[in-house]
């Protein structure tokens, strides 16, 4: 099942993407869950499978982040060997972990910004991870049974103001610049989330190639360090990780620039395609 | 004039604290402002003060912590002199920044918890700044136009956490660990926040000591460096860096226990008292 979120006649809603349909769930559901992380948290799956809800065309929608308003976003560092190897970290024993705002996100299909203050706009493909029930303190073995789904995110970086001390923060807060979706495929539909192809294309060239089978922390991993310190919730992001072949470490790099178009492509999940427009906040 | 958030009768609220009573703003105007942080993007000293509301008596109320729940809290590192030496930082051209969640928080007069994970829990005090009116690009000399008002922050930080990776994010994210309060006081009531005595008192004893004119990046130039990123939202936290003298770096090291009591007393803004409890989440 593919689960959006979306604006249809200025409303904001969610619901399920069936081909050229949409399946509104959101005009019956909002009531009780009011946005769908709220959804996520209880039988998503039997709810929207029995719920009577309007059908809209799928042209009739533009799509959000498929969760607008996640109330944590993790995103890992360094955890493809490739990418640790190119950016020069150690081997460590935990996850690299640092955060975003939720009005960073933004949707399949919408331009993401450049922010005018840097030219070191750079692209990372990575698998997101949707937490469906919440926990703390989550075994490995219990925490794929913790995961809504998954989506395609472009973890896009301002370089320079990512080095400007040692704390990531400012490079990966700007606004509009952490590609989001377009859908959360649920979890039941993919087999094995450590066996998926990822490809980022930039222009229709090819500049990341990888296998969720290659990350450093497995998404299992992941998710028992992240809830060891911090409660995970209905619609929380584990951004997974960029494999190697960023823009800042090729010779000579390459940065994107106003009118790019970036997509990134996971088999079983689907295609993220962001172009690059200039930042307007 | 002395903000705070509060619980009584078992109903979230928020009002001004007037010496032993409170008067409960959110009784009425909780449906145009249902918490202070969407009160603090208006013209908040008129509301408060031309509102009519019940009086309550201060020992029937619950204090939060005095915005429950912004949007974003930015932390800064290493922003006095004497703590970029004790942690052998380099003189950096830009801020530090990194992040908390909501669910750090914890308000005065509560336990702060330990995580039962690590023995290496250390105390900061700190000058937290709480924005009202929003912004983005805020110029230097507009920036103390857009703060609401001043309060005590604890950022209690699990050091070995801190340092699993080069990311501060874990060790900054356990679950109530930044204390913060009592009150907001509001920013018409501090002539200058940059000339404020800053102690912090474990178990009565003084372990920082230091004013805000130490800062290396003052008030106007954090705010000024956190818009150029991210918008800024009323009810935003700017915890605005701890002092020399933090646990982690004294010979012998001195970190917190449970049963301790803490303290952060900055002049014109109050003292905030938290006790460490043992975790329990």
């Amino acid at each position: 099942m593919k689960l959006i979120s979306f604006v249809t006649d200025g409303v904001s809603s969610y619901g399920v993407l069936e081909g050229t349909t949409v399946k509104d769930l959101g005009a019956v559901l909002r009531g009780r869950f009011p946005t769908l992380k709220a959804l996520l948290g209880e039988d998503f799956l039997s709810i929207a499978q029995e719920t009577e809800a309007p059908r809209l065309a799928r042209s009739a929608v533009q799509l959000l982040p498929p969760v607008p308003d996640p109330a944590k976003i993790l995103c890992i560092g360094k955890n493809y060997e490739e990418h640790r190897v190119e950016t020069g970290g150690e081997k460590l024993a935990y996850p690299t972990i640092f955060t975003r705002f939720a009005d960073t996100l933004v949707a399949d299909g919408q331009d993401a910004w450049a922010p005018g203050v840097s030219s070191e706009i750079d692209f990372e493909g990575e698998l997101a991870v949707v937490i469906g029930r919440a926990g703390r303190h989550i075994a490995l073995e219990d925490a794929l049974s913790h995961v809504a789904g998954y989506a395609c995110f472009n973890d896009i970086s301002i370089r320079d103001w990512q080095r400007h001390t040692t704390q990531f923060t400012p490079g990966k807060n700007f606004p509009r610049t952490g590609g989001f979706g377009p859908w959360i495929v649920t979890a039941d539909e993919i087999a094995d989330p450590q066996a998926l192809d990822l490809t980022t294309w930039l222009n229709g060239d090819e500049v990341q190639k990888a296998n969720t089978a290659e990350m450093i922390f497995n998404i299992r991993a992941l998710i028992h360090y992240c809830s060891s310190f911090t409660q995970l919730s209905p619609g929380d992001v584990i951004a997974t990780g960029t494999p190697g072949g960023v823009g800042a470490k090729r010779k000579p790099q390459l940065f994107m620039k106003v009118g790019d178009v970036v997509e990134i492509e996971i088999a079983s999940v689907g295609t993220l395609r962001n172009s690059i427009g200039e930042g307007k906040a």
